[in-house]
C-alpha cells in the first residue's frame, strides 16, 4: 500500500485508528475456548465488527508465538482474512526484528513475500544493515522503533551523546536517510508527550505509529497536538482497551463500541486541523 | 542448564563452539530439496556429525521464520531432537526480540515453557522491563545484544555518551544489574577485536556469545586474547563455515571435519591458558 492510499483512506473513515490484535488465548471469552482455532475465531469477529472504525490492523506476533505452530497458523489466517475481506485496510506485522544484513532479508522475504502484510516493526539497535533489508519491497514499509511507550523506554533512547542528541533523536536523523517517508514510519509511545515535538522537528513528514493510548495511559489529545501534520501522520494503536473491552458472548460488539469511540475522537482532531 | 554445567561442558569436550544452524532452505544440499522436511533433515545430520565437538547450538529464527508454519515446525523438531539426543548441549535460539514487559513475558512462555529451549537473545533497546522477562525462569538464560558483529553495529552502539561511554557498554553495565553471569551473557562480534577489553573490564564473569567468526572474518586467536575469563567464558559461533562446508551428499562430514578444525584450536587456547 502507499502513502496517498493510505491518506485515502484515513479521510474516508474520519479515522487514524489501528487496533493491535494481541489476542492472547488465554484472554480470549470463555465460549470461544473449546474453538480448534480460538485465536482466530476471535480475530475474525474483532475485525469485522472493528473494520468500519479501523485504517490499520497490528497483530504483534508474540501473542502467536506463544502457541508454537498453532499460533503461526492463526497469524496466517488472520492476515489473509484481513488482506480478502478488507484489502484497503494496512496490516502491520509487531515482530520487532532486526539482525543482520543477510538474517534481516530472509526476515523480509518471510513478512512481505510469504504472508505479504504491509509493513513490519523493526528495532534499530544493529544500524543500518540490519533495516535496509526491508525496504527492497515496493509498497512495503519498514516501522522503526524509535520512542517506545514502555517504562524501560528511559534506560537507552533518553541516553544524550557528546552533542546533547538523545538516541532515539540520532536514530531518527540517521534512519530517515535510509528510505524516504513512502517506505518509514517511526514507533513514538503515547506516553511520551512533548517529544512528539522533537520527533516532529527531525522527520516532519514521516507517518508515526503511535502505541499506549488506552491500557498504557497515553493521551490521544496530546499526540495530536503535538504530533499530527497535514497528512495527519498518525496511526495510533489501541489493543487491549478494544480487543478486550468485554469477555462475555458480546466481545464483538464491545469492541465495535470502543473503537467507534476512538474514531469520533480522532474525526474531531482531524476537523479541527482542517485535514477533513 | 546452569553454569557450572555449561563449564564443565567445555572442559570435557575441549571445545566452546557453537554451531549455528542457520539452515537457509534454499542453500541446502540438492539430494535433500524432495524431502518433505528438508531443514530438519539437514539439521539432523549436520547435529550428529557436529555433536562430538560443540557444546552449543544456535538456530537463528529468521531460516525458520521464512518457511512460514513449516519452518516453525522444522525448528521445534530440530528443538526436540537434541534435547532427546545430546541432553548437555545448550541451546540458543537466536531470536532478537524484545518488546514491553506484558509482550517479553509471552516470548519468555513461547520459548522457555512450550519449547523449552536453554536461552534466547535479546534486543536491548526497549531496556529493562523488555528483558526482565526473561528472568524469570530458573535454569534458562538471557543473551543480550551489546556490540553486534555487522557493519551497522557502528551506527549506534559505539555512539559516545556525555560521559564518554559508548552505547553497548552504557547497555552492559546498565543491565547487568538485571541479572547475574549465572542468567545472563551478552553478543560480542568477533569482528570487534581490542573491544573485548572493555567489554571484560565491565562484565568479567558472564559468557560472551561471538558470531562473526568465519564468513564474517572475525579472528578466533583475537577473540582469546582479549575475551577469554578463567572459566573460559567464551561461546565462539560459527554458522556458514561449518554447515555448508560441502554442499553435496558429502556435506554432514564435511561440517564434522570442519567443526574438528575448530575445535582443535580451541583446545590450543583453552590449554595456553589452563583452563583444561
Amino acid at each position: 500500500m502507499n502513502k496517498q492510499e493510505l491518506v485515502r483512506q484515513i479521510k474516508e473513515k474520519r479515522s487514524f485508528l489501528c487496533v493491535g490484535l494481541d489476542s492472547d488465548i488465554k484472554k480470549l471469552p470463555a465460549h470461544l475456548q473449546g474453538n480448534e482455532d480460538a485465536v482466530f475465531e476471535f480475530n475474525k469477529a474483532i475485525i469485522d465488527a472493528t473494520a468500519p472504525f479501523t485504517v490499520a490492523y497490528k497483530p504483534n506476533l508474540a501473542f502467536y508465538e506463544a502457541c508454537g505452530v498453532k499460533g503461526w497458523i492463526s497469524f496466517e489466517k488472520t492476515v489473509n482474512y484481513i488482506k480478502e475481506n478488507y484489502p484497503e485496510i494496512f496490516i502491520i506485522a509487531d515482530a520487532k526484528r532486526g539482525d543482520i544484513g543477510n538474517t534481516s532479508s530472509l526476515y523480509a522475504r518471510s513478512f512481505f513475500e510469504e504472508m505479504k502484510v504491509d509493513s513490519i516493526t523493526v528495532a534499530p539497535y544493529m544500524g543500518e544493515d540490519s533495516v535496509k533489508p526491508f525496504l527492497a519491497y515496493e509498497g512495503s514499509w519498514v516501522i522503526v522503533l524509535a520512542l517506545t511507550s514502555n517504562p524501560g523506554s528511559h534506560d537507552f533512547q533518553l541516553t544524550k551523546d557528546e552533542n546533547g542528541t538523545m538516541l532515539f533523536e540520532k536514530v531518527l536523523a540517521t534512519s530517515k536517510n535510509w528510505g524516504s517517508d513512502r517506505n518509514m514510519m517511526y514507533v513514538v509511545g503515547a506516553t511520551q508527550g512533548k517529544s512528539f515535538e522533537n520527533v516532529r522537528s527531525i522527520v516532519p513528514d514521516h507517518f508515526l505509529l503511535v502505541p499506549g493510548v488506552g491500557a498504557q495511559g497515553g493521551s490521544l489529545e496530546e499526540v495530536c497536538k503535538y504530533g499530527m501534520n497535514s497528512e495527519c501522520g498518525l496511526l495510533v494503536n489501541a489493543s487491549r482497551a478494544i480487543i478486550f473491552a468485554d469477555s462475555t458472548e458480546n466481545f464483538a460488539a464491545a469492541a465495535a463500541e470502543k473503537a467507534k469511540e476512538y474514531q469520533q475522537q480522532m474525526e474531531k482532531e482531524l476537523r479541527d486541523r482542517n485535514i477533513i
